[in-house]
């Protein structure tokens, strides 16, 4: 089923307003010295509060077993198919610098690097140089002109930055430069199909280009390409759902993901608080609300269980400013899982509740993953969410007579 | 997966019986004076006793958060999937007045209207005549002929009716001629693609007759035509699932739907009584039963929550006639969910209750929304409850080897 398109012919405008909050990294597992998930550990009782009056479940962000990364986790969220939408690695590190790609570019990913004197890669990361020495060669190298078509190269962190090729006819698929191991020379880059073939011989030209400019520099002697890609061309939220979109969000990487889709980016600071203010002074004017809170995942990403529990206290302290708004819909869902026990994203399903005055809400009473296997949404997958947060603001027509 | 062409691979006919009880908008929510759904608050030990031998879940007629009309809602109960099988407006209207559709007929909703002297809208609904008077003027226009296609035009209700062509080549990919708003000419109605042409010139000729036929007439001096369409031809009960399917309805459009898989229509009187017996009096000669219960629906679309509450407590008093009969499998479920807090149809999902001799029971006892989240069914489709009746009934061959 294109549910997508099913959204677009049943979805209408209304006063209603959706706020959905996206607590990056949100599920969790036991840690075996206490046997309790972070949510289980966390004394979070507005979330336990809040539980007891909406309905929850579990959502597969892509599929059991699949691990998301960032971009297809909010996608999902959003609504999109993750796997037909997904976004090449140059565009998501573009947008995670806050770059806002124009039709026709194509962005990629690339490394600083050091070659030896017969042109081997001898360190595919140039020593992990530092990101001033990086802003510094990313200067050189910036504006260059070939064939016609202008790149901009912008700094990442470290040896990464992103080159963004502005140009016509410029279609992404080829193939990359990085040779994966040291000890081989740079891949000369080949499109695959015809059309491809001014991007090939225009990214080649740019990194002999490159390695003149860069050839008394040490060890960042040569770059690496890989990722290229072209930002895809979304119907957006506007279109879909007939809202009016806004994003808060204090990492530019969820700031891109949301203007894909066509949100409004809201001003806001760089803290939780910030955040919830930006709401707060926004409330009016828009009738979604995607509000992205980092820090779980970050913990979580560094393994540190008792931070993500602290982060996880903390966002439930924050809560009732956004529950004293009353929001005709309030979604409190992740993107992913983000065990600190794994230190990393994982496969395991996402909690999620909606909270709505028509809900049919279920006899669960505690924010966490156990409780919520006993939910009334079941298991479902999270592009089912933003259909479920639409039905409970009364924002869809029946389907069929 | 294509389920059909496999229920249809692997369907067997056998002399076990299928009886298939629809609740028409079964689900409901809790009533905030006293917390409880419609079914928690009904006294139903029949459906109590049921649910403790039988195993239990919550179905989605089309996906979380859309809520169906009744066509869609009934086809997926009968296993076609309700977004591909969608069902025009004209046939849905002809189907709920009892018109039998031929192939190849193309059957139109109809309103009068009034139009003033310069020939624009000023009333849609030509101030919502009496259905006695738009009996009459269908008289005037039934039976006119354009182009070698004879047009049948049937009374509804109040300014509605149902226009139906006859003839060959008719394609229904036309626009529609009510402008949906007041002041402007009714619009002329253009073929979508060629093959609709001659349906587009014929209804364009019927209209401008049926203005002159009216000219005299007030206020209803003008017609309205939209959702074109043709009945779909859907493969049969019989063919997909081997069954002899028997519908059992009180109201036109039902049976009009069980018409359109293929179903003999039982001779019925109009009380839940008068069904239960029905069913009695046909169950030697058929092995599938299609027992459609309406007023369940028309209390919740009346926002009226004690009398679907009573209506609920007397099918649970008829219940015992049928389960008497031993019938091999007994579904009792609905199309949809309508709740009485919400005055129509919801995208809440539906109980669904199989009893059958190899069902695995759960550990469920009580007939309702929140008892029937713990059941063994747990969240389906509802078009998997065709194929899991089928299986109960020992219908269903072993896919592979």
């Amino acid at each position: 089923m294109d549910y997508l398109a099913l959204m677009k012919e049943i979805s209408r405008s209304s006063p209603t307003k959706i706020v959905l909050i996206v607590i990056d990294g949100l599920g969790g597992l036991p840690n075996p010295e206490i046997g309790r998930t972070e949510l289980e550990s966390a004394h979070i009782p507005n979330l336990d509060t809040l539980t007891a009056t909406g309905v929850c479940g579990l959502a597969d962000p892509i599929a059991p077993g699949i691990t998301p990364g960032s971009a297809p986790g909010h996608l999902a969220l959003f609504g999109y198919d993750p796997i037909s939408c997904n976004i090449g690695r140059g565009v998501l590190e573009a947008i995670g610098i806050d770059i806002e790609l124009q039709p026709g570019d194509v962005a990629a990913r690339g490394n600083f690097c050091t070659v030896d004197k017969k042109g081997m890669v001898t360190d595919r990361r140039a020593g992990r140089i530092s990101t001033e020495k990086c802003t510094e060669l990313c200067k050189l190298l910036d504006g260059i002109s070939v064939n016609g078509v202008n790149i901009s190269v912008y700094p990442v962190r470290e040896h990464r930055f992103v080159a963004v090729f502005h140009g016509s006819d410029l279609a992404p698929e080829v193939t990359e430069s990085d040779p994966q191991q040291t000890g081989f020379a740079p891949l000369l880059i080949t499109a695959v199909n015809p059309e491809a073939a001014k991007l090939a011989d225009t990214a080649n030209r740019f990194i002999a280009r490159a390695k003149e400019i860069l050839a008394e520099q040490h060890p960042a002697n040569m770059v690496l390409l890989r990722g290229f890609s072209r930002q895809p061309d979304l119907p957006t939220m506007r279109e879909i759902y007939k809202l009016k979109p806004l994003a808060i969000a204090v990492y530019p990487m969820y700031r891109g993901l949301a203007r894909l889709v066509g949100m409004d980016i809201a001003r806001t600071g760089t803290t939780l608080a910030d955040e919830f203010t930006a709401l707060k002074q926004n409330y009016k004017n828009y009738d979604f609300f995607f509000l992205h809170i980092k820090w779980t995942d970050s913990a979580g990403e560094d393994g540190d269980f008792g931070r993500k529990v602290d982060v996880l206290e903390q966002i439930d302290k924050a809560l009732p400013s956004v529950v004293n708004m009353e929001p005709d819909v309030l979604v409190i869902t992740g993107d992913h899982s983000t065990p600190a026990m794994l230190s990393g994203h994982s496969w395991h399903p996402v909690p999620v509740l909606i909270c709505a005055k028509y809900c049919r809400p279920d006899d669960v009473s505690e924010f966490s993953e156990p409780a919520f296997l006993r939910g009334g949404l079941g298991r479902l997958n999270a592009t089912q969410i933003m259909p479920l947060a639409m039905a409970n603001a009364l924002k869809l027509n029946k389907f069929g007579a």
